[in-house]
């Protein structure tokens, strides 16, 4: 009854994966990994037991004791490892993105649809995440009527040197993107980029913050704050604005605590602090969809969109213009959300 | 030692202040009134003791036992009431807007300087709500860095049948326009007027919410969502980010209730129920300062600028683009802020 | 039309209102002032103009251009002058205690019953502070259901040293003796006092915190946290538990920021900063009822309440039981709330 | 690697923990249930695969298949499967309370003592939610001095017919109690419980709510305010008030919306929406420190500790007296916390 998982990339965000299956989640464990670093792969499998270490992707998916798949190698790579799961009609589970380009996502969205089913899970952990489940069902409900706003903020306390201001809407904001598709319910149809005042925090030639504004296809308009050098700490911020009412996202502290003149609460420091229950809920949530013969939560077709958009997004950074997101047309697999 | 104060037009707004000035303030009577609705005047006058009805504001002005002038008569008719209250060497506190067009305030701004010192105050009274004034403390204390970024919502439950898109941005909007200036302490460069979905409670052809974006001149980006068919409240929004923090309005309610499976604590109504205090504040502070032989508070330049931020506005609003703020050189009399 | 009040006691609390009836009040000027040291009450003087110095409270009292008279001296001075004022017919407001002991209260509410109308009004300045009123209407409402507990803290950041665990009654939880009978429109039935643990900042042989209990007449219990070496802050807090939910004051800072990895807002530093905008409220309240030919909010019964309240609290804290409240019978005159 | 518990006791709270087991934790597995109702065990059973029925929890505890016992049987049988576990040498995770006489709990913690070695984890889920954790980091972190008081509420909505005063104490205030003497690191010196105005909602002859004082050992008072007819949700409240600030729980709602003129949150509707999450780590934290060869978290001297001061309240409650809690020595093998 338990699933044997294949972990294709062990670094952080692997091992990451590799102590949620082990230590955390319930019904799963970790039978093989493999990474282009075979001594990292190699050491990361002699701490736990009984896990073979394959010397590629390719062979640890076709390891017949490999149940389903989790990819969480470099971006480049997710392709070809998605489709070589898809075609030994193996569950996957791949970290965003899903491609890091347009044409390599509609390949994979080609070939799950020839599969005929889903096989192909995309990590974004939001759509796992308490407050933003809340906000959706807020939404959903009716209960502030149809959406005509969205305003979000993704703070980050600061990036490696070779973070750019590209990587700002590629690695950041593309969780605010899926977030916009999936509490609203509806394509992205247009993306503008705005540069504000440049912190000086920032290296020579960097653009942050930046002012995503995504258009949805209903009018809905969305704006994204996005900083990766805010400092103060790793801060999340949400809210849709209805015709009838507003929901957004509370701060997140347990406790507050009155001192030296404040009241006061913590802000999370890190995506590892604010989303760590998120990760545990998004992967439990597919060891159990796998368990039971399927998948669930976001898909290629989710991976795609994402993907396209923030191409889109870039366009729109370089050009500074209004830039019109175009997709292809929804395969049925994806129809139901 | 009172202050005789002589107040052009008593609707609404005129009224409140008359109000403020018999029941509230310290310091200051109410002398005279006049309306292009004598009778209305009249009755006003009748419910006080002691005042004089003028036919006209000039009248009004004239009166030697008028020692400060308010004006909040309809809005094209402040510039010549201002103008001969500045030529009478009189105190005058003008609501807003100073005049309806680039070319009246200049007038004025022209009027002022060759009169060598500041007569006019302009009513932009969020500048003395204390939440507000609480936020420029922190940004001025320079606690949270330079600012980056300012979002702001303007959400009005409902507006008469009269009001229009334009409206907007002339009558909400300007506070923000205000606000912006104020807090972050420099000029606006360029406005931005985008569309969202427009609310299904908002009369045919009719544009609302807007989103507008203001540029200020060291490039920090002002948003200011403006709604006016909000319906569920008064809601006002404001949060400055800067490099190394955020500071932003905290719902104002005074207690917090539990019931029925909520917590919950009350959203104000009404811009008078929203800033009550700020008008007596403002008004207040403008008594004390006329008392004492000058004036304070928001100057003619403000009152210039914001209207001609609001005429670029407009011109955003029309085409869709993003139009510069031009204005004129900011005589030595406004240097100090 | 103005109000000629004449003030006895010009320390801090009276000098306070002075400038409160001089700067900030409409409709009351100060006429006179008087003061146990004359050289203070003459220098207060000349800061003001056309004020008259009395030697005493009775010359002030008698002085026919005083309409009415403003009771801020020592507490044990209070009987003398507010039964001198309804002697003479004027309306008074006096500073809490009304009077310092049961005795000295039950004289005035007799004298003010032999007059036949209300001339006494005793400040509780708590009673219009906007979120105590607030609570009171949620509570009156009815939409809490029936009170059952009420907690309360009234965190003092330091004392001078002449302060003694007995003052934590009389001069601190009096304000929570005087908010529980206002609010639960009840009276106290019976008091117990207990010591926690001492704080290690009060002086030796000092009993801070303390927890007092009052037991209203239906049974409602209200628990009061009173501490005077608080130190972070001016706290106070307050909740109404009823049969169907309950209500809780808010903190009340106006911004929220974050930096260094905290949410965090004002606490007030005072007493004068949390209460400021109720103090002028009330006396604003009290000239304005002077001014229509009466009086309001707190009456001789309200102070005669609290001083054998805090009696019996002293009992309590000295015999560490629970100590019954004995008033004599409510006069009809304050039948009416 | 997995580890094979067995459940003794299989209601509602029995049922919950086997999901746990069979669904939501990692490393272990559900390997033998028995129940005084053999059918429900049974049916119980065939829910899961491979699973023992047994007749007694004497015959389970034998079974040398398994590894951990679980008791969640009636509180009376608690002590006979508590001994029969420490006598197999094998770990045990009771619920709440250990056992229901101060008598039982001696013969366990004796029988510990004797085994040389903790076996037992008393299930005061408290202790592993996230909120509570944080209170009692910052009390031990020292940030807010020295704690002088603590408040708590404890607000159930509704009970079954069968609950009695008696219960608000031994089943709601039982967790209060162990959280006074976990956050505050103490034991408790003595208990007075207050009788308020009686909620109209319970039935008759109920003292519902009451008031529940604790003295701990230092002094510090802690104040609970227990109720189980509150109707409007489920509510938890904390605060711990120290020399130097205080701490509290801060209200759990992930969203805040605004509607209709208020803005709001939700307050969970039960215990288990609220303690969710913390009974999921408590159980995570024994399964992991079994399979390291201990055990963890609430001793069973807490739960003898408990039983006692839940014995002395039900004495406070009768008697209407503060009743001193007399404790036996604290064996060697509790002393480390």
């Amino acid at each position: 009854m338990t699933l044997d998982v294949g972990v294709i990339g062990t670094g952080m965000i692997g091992q990451d994966h590799i102590r949620r299956l082990a230590d955390v989640l319930s019904g799963a464990r970790v039978a093989a990994v493999t990474d282009v670093d075979t001594d990292r792969a190699r050491t990361v499998a002699d701490g736990l037991s009984d896990v073979r270490v394959h010397p590629t992707g390719q062979d640890l998916i076709a390891d017949p004791g490999v149940d389903a798949v989790v990819v969480t190698s470099w971006g480049p790579t997710h392709e070809q490892y998605v489709l070589a799961a898809i075609a030994a009609g193996k569950q996957v589970f791949c970290e965003k993105p899903l491609a890091t380009t347009r044409e390599a996502c509609e390949r994979i969205v080609d070939a799950e649809v020839a599969a005929g089913r889903r096989l192909v899970m995309v990590g974004f952990m939001r759509r796992y995440d308490e407050q933003y489940r809340a906000m959706k069902e807020v939404v959903t409900s009716g209960e502030i009527g149809a959406p005509l706003l969205m305003h979000a903020a993704h703070r980050n306390p600061s990036v490696p040197d070779h973070f750019t201001s590209e990587m700002i809407i590629t690695d950041s904001t593309v969780h605010d993107i899926d977030v916009a598709r999936w509490v609203l319910g509806e394509e992205i149809a247009a993306v503008r980029v705005l540069k504000p005042r440049v912190s000086s925090k920032a290296r020579p030639g960097f653009n942050d913050p930046l002012l995503v504004l995504l258009e949805m296809g209903s009018g809905v308009l969305v704006d994204v704050e996005a900083s990766v050098n805010a400092g103060f700490a790793y801060d999340i911020r949400g809210e849709v604005v209805g015709e009838d009412g507003t929901v957004e996202l509370t701060e997140s502290a347990g406790v507050l605590t009155k001192q030296r003149g404040r009241w006061s609460g913590r802000v999370p420091a890190t995506w590892k602090e604010r989303f760590a229950r998120a990760f545990d809920t998004e992967f439990q949530a597919w060891v159990d969809a796998v368990a039971a013969g399927g998948t669930t939560g976001p898909s290629a077709w989710d991976g795609y969109a994402a993907t396209v958009v923030c191409d889109t997004g870039l366009e729109a950074l370089r050009t500074g213009e209004r830039v019109p997101v175009v997709l292809r047309q929804r395969p049925d697999l994806y129809k139901e959300q």
